[in-house]
């Protein structure tokens, strides 16, 4: 496209390292389907970065990541608990239902986030004529980019666990997190009671890959045991595997996923004060979310149809919420500052 | 791995010319989730190749491929028949059965082909009692690498169509079938009857992607414009889809898909010629299937346990049925005559 | 239960005249499955009742009568909009999702109604990302036994029809809708563009049977044709159906149907006048919903919680929203004026 | 109908006493949906009867047994091991597919029986490709109401624990198995390491009811609290529950079901030593299953298509095997020697 585009971290592609790890991985033959020793020994990288106490397994996708987590949790009248903006609600065409049968029950949220006590109302039990809450699907950053606290994970986990229920982390931007935290992926994972991650790849710089976390090895057994099984039903097993052990081995060396993460988060940081700074902050431009991590949610209510549409003529984004010209503005490994100061110039120069 | 490898043409990794369409590809920000206009020429150009009366789209495996196709075309009582040998059936740990509910009635088979005789037996219909048969899945070749004729399938497809249903081709590897019969893709299908195929790309030199495709839009109209939609609720939509778009050009460019197929099939017919006219055919080494494109199915009976461990230690193969110690002996697009030179050398040697 | 019940419909047992159809058809011998001639004559006259252009057939229980109508006009991209309080969301223990494998869409309700404002807003289409709005399910009467008028009714069937879907009406209680609107069935379902409907029998005086009814069978033809095989799939085919069919007969004749209900609508009122006439209302007791048809809504906030229990001591009755103490009252072809009056009695003494 | 039926013991209707006992049950208001003390008194005497280590509950019929009890041991990935005749695969339309989205492996079969030696091959795990059997399904009697002896049904629980996995029985005609084999349904069942028993009421003289029976509380006990959820699910759950425990209660008493079913038996003897005794035997009529219950299998080979036909206008009887003109003669508790006699002597007759 000859647009910059804000549209989404997917638009960017994929990092040079990454796609010469791809190339360094195609000699000579190997096994298929997972079922080599460098599947399994990046795997185990994985798993000793996440702290041990865990099964890692590797998906193709996004949506994948999310089916597999989840039915390797659900019975049949189980419901999955998520705030309503979720990903697998708004943008899975109801994947996770066709796959699991099971109902996904859609949670006020606030700021993409859900609060134990929303979630509480709905932690009811024993009525057979009800389906029955097992799992809550948080995405972290949330679906707005957003951050929960160590602390708001931790309370929902808890609370989750107390009913002996799990909590899911749709974490497919968990390296923006991590990077925005300065924490650990383990750190904002195992450590505050996760039982299972969809651990992102592709939307930060891979071509393509996820990998499935199940945690607590001693009360999620089974669950772990049957990720595999689970994965290839779900259409998710790549027969080439070792292309994705590749992806994801130089993905985590040197913490090039945080390195990219973290640019991300500056440029949409940068984006932010630039944007604070300007004239379109006077003229009614305001900021709808919070600038946590990659993504900068901004009101365009000021411009009318035709600037807005001469504004994306140059670059691409998405409108979240017609009535107030919200429109989100992500920003990836690849977005320069360039990138930002032209966007906010032709802003400016659209509103005079 | 150190051993050459017979195992699987997945073993084989990806056509050079592929992983340089893929790095062309990486440059810029482009549209994600197949919207992009890369996309759509190079889906055009496929449904060109097989005859402009058909739909396209790209999905990420073969077992998607073939989710996505039958379900397409299934009603919730429906049944797809399939011979007992199918992939769907025997490698797919019930993907099509987890996504639709629906049964596969596993059909009687011999040399991976179902006959049209055995087929309308298991046309029954009107009986609320019982499933009702809507789509025959066959996959040319067959899961023995053998192959159909013409006639053959357009019997198939006549039968089906007689009775209302439609015929599902899977061919993951269509293009060994086309360059065996020196048919071109479209003379395969579209010319036959075929309503929908799975268009195989990953295990023929691919890095990943496949394609599906819906032909005769008249009659299959509904069907080809749910394909977007169970794509997507099948976990099967790319979001970087302009990679999978890069390799399909390559593949399609100068008949590289056929090249590199009839470089396997080649390979091996010379295995074969290499084995008949090897001492193992005298000491009872048979073949247990015809070599119609790039598999061969020998018996290696003679061997002892011990011996057939000491050719494993050099050579990747499966064995098929246990008690007549069949393997199976794929080729790819990266087999070599001294891979098979060796091969045919040390099994002579070790049966003395 | 020593107590009387307002609890359900469903606590009253079977209308002797029932009783008595049944032990009629137990002479001789019968087909099975439907298959008899008793069965489809019954059929028949339901289908003439609703005015001819129609397809029934029996089913056991209301929630199988919901699934497989909708069942019927489902994709597997589909959701079902359906207000929030519907059965088939908060009864049903997710019997839709778990045949269909769809989502149900649960949107805002008021009254138990939904209007076609909000509907309008869930009727986006063509985004590959999202489920696809096919069908609307509404109760008539709603979830609290108030009632659509045929104009709001007509309208939601208009707006869906405009879209290329469709209407269902779960008409478990749809007699009682009839007899307070003084309409026939047909005039409430064939005449408004209703396209299936689930036509109760169960909670209105029949011992067991339900059943499914598709309309307009030009454009409906497949469904219709498609409702025997998901019936059996769905485990709704009774293999004693002339047992259905002599309830049903028995039920329509000289409109015992209209009848009953009648009766417990007529009861509903003569509690709604005794209520509103008693010193209850001075103390604070007062409606939550309209008196439209047997059920009766009313909030016992004046009441401590040891003076609600002694009630129910004497009493069967469902508590609706705690926080307010509404309960829903149910009045049925057995409640009777002494009953009725016994309540209201009770009520005004504990209140002191 | 004016003919004898020996189609199914379905035809028959139902016992009087059980239909005194439906109205003995319409007294007074109930709480509905098995929430009754009636109910769970019932239930607990079944429970009783079956050793008191098992957890029952009521459904609607068999194809709901079957499918409550094999849902509520399936994971999404296993599959279910039956006889090729099972009633799951052959005349329930997929209702357990299309409920537990699992494959049902078909094995083969002999006289109904599948043996250990065939199961065995079937239990193979640890492959991510293929579907995992966890749940061997067995009809007792079976589908051509043959035995399987006690050593039997042992040996093949056996098998399945031994590799971690379950047994159901479908017992639609438990009761039939129990009188001729001079067992209890307990010795049958809870004696033998049966899981999971859909106990059967309504082919043996009930209007309709069926229950559903978890054994080995200790090791099933996930199982056994899930069942109310399922059922509820598979839409089996019965709104005016009481009518089934009052047939139950009726059934039980005095061993009524024992003596119906002895009944049945006893007839479908008489008509096998009529026909062995009759001119037809030497005309080249043959049995083509031994008569163990209350099912005849006879050829009817010699008689032409019209002489067939003559039989069929006075008798109902269903053709089981085309080619070779194989009938099912089911009797009932119904069943006279009248009823016999006049079909051996229409036989003879037409045979000349």
């Amino acid at each position: 496209m000859k647009q910059r585009s804000f549209g989404s971290d997917n638009h960017s592609g994929v990092h040079p390292l990454i796609l010469k790890a791809i190339e360094r991985a195609n000699e000579g033959y190997c096994f298929g389907y997972g079922e080599d020793d460098y599947t399994e020994s990046v795997l185990s990288e994985i798993e000793t970065l996440l702290g041990g106490n865990c099964k890692a397994l590797f998906v193709l996708n996004g949506t994948g990541a999310n089916v597999v987590s989840l039915a390797s949790f659900l019975k049949p009248f189980s419901t999955v608990l998520a705030p309503s903006c979720a990903h697998i609600i708004e943008d899975e065409c109801g994947a996770v239902e066709r796959f699991s049968s099971c109902r996904i029950t859609a949670l006020p949220q606030e700021g993409g986030k859900v609060r134990p006590e929303t979630v509480k109302e709905f932690l009811r039990f024993g009525d057979q004529h009800k389906v029955q809450p097992i799992i809550l699907s948080i995405s972290q950053p949330t679906e707005f980019e957003t951050l929960y606290s160590v602390e708001e994970i931790r309370a929902l986990a808890d609370l989750m666990h107390s009913s002996g229920g799990y909590i899911h982390v749709d974490g497919s931007r968990i390296s923006n997190a991590a990077a925005a935290m300065n924490l650990s992926v383990k750190q904002l994972t195992a450590d505050l009671g996760v039982d299972v991650l969809s651990f992102g790849g592709t939307k930060n710089g891979m071509l393509i890959g996820e990998a499935v976390v199940v945690f607590d090895l001693k009360k999620n057994k089974e669950m772990a045991q049957n990720l595999a099984y689970i994965r290839k039903q779900a259409t998710q097993l790549y027969s080439k595997n070792r292309f994705i052990a590749a992806q994801f081995e130089e993905y985590l060396k040197d913490g090039l996923y945080l390195k990219m993460a973290a640019h991300s988060n500056s440029m949409a940081k940068y984006l932010e004060s630039r944007l604070r700074a300007s004239s379109a902050m006077q003229k009614g431009v305001y900021f709808t979310q919070n600038v946590d991590t990659n993504g900068v949610y901004i009101s365009l209510a000021p411009l009318s149809d035709g600037q807005l549409e001469t504004l994306r003529q140059k670059y691409i984004f998405y409108v979240w919420r017609e009535n107030i010209k919200e429109v989100r503005l992500m920003c990836s490994f690849r977005t320069t500052t360039e990138d930002i100061d032209c966007f906010v110039e032709d802003l400016e120069k659209i509103l005079g």
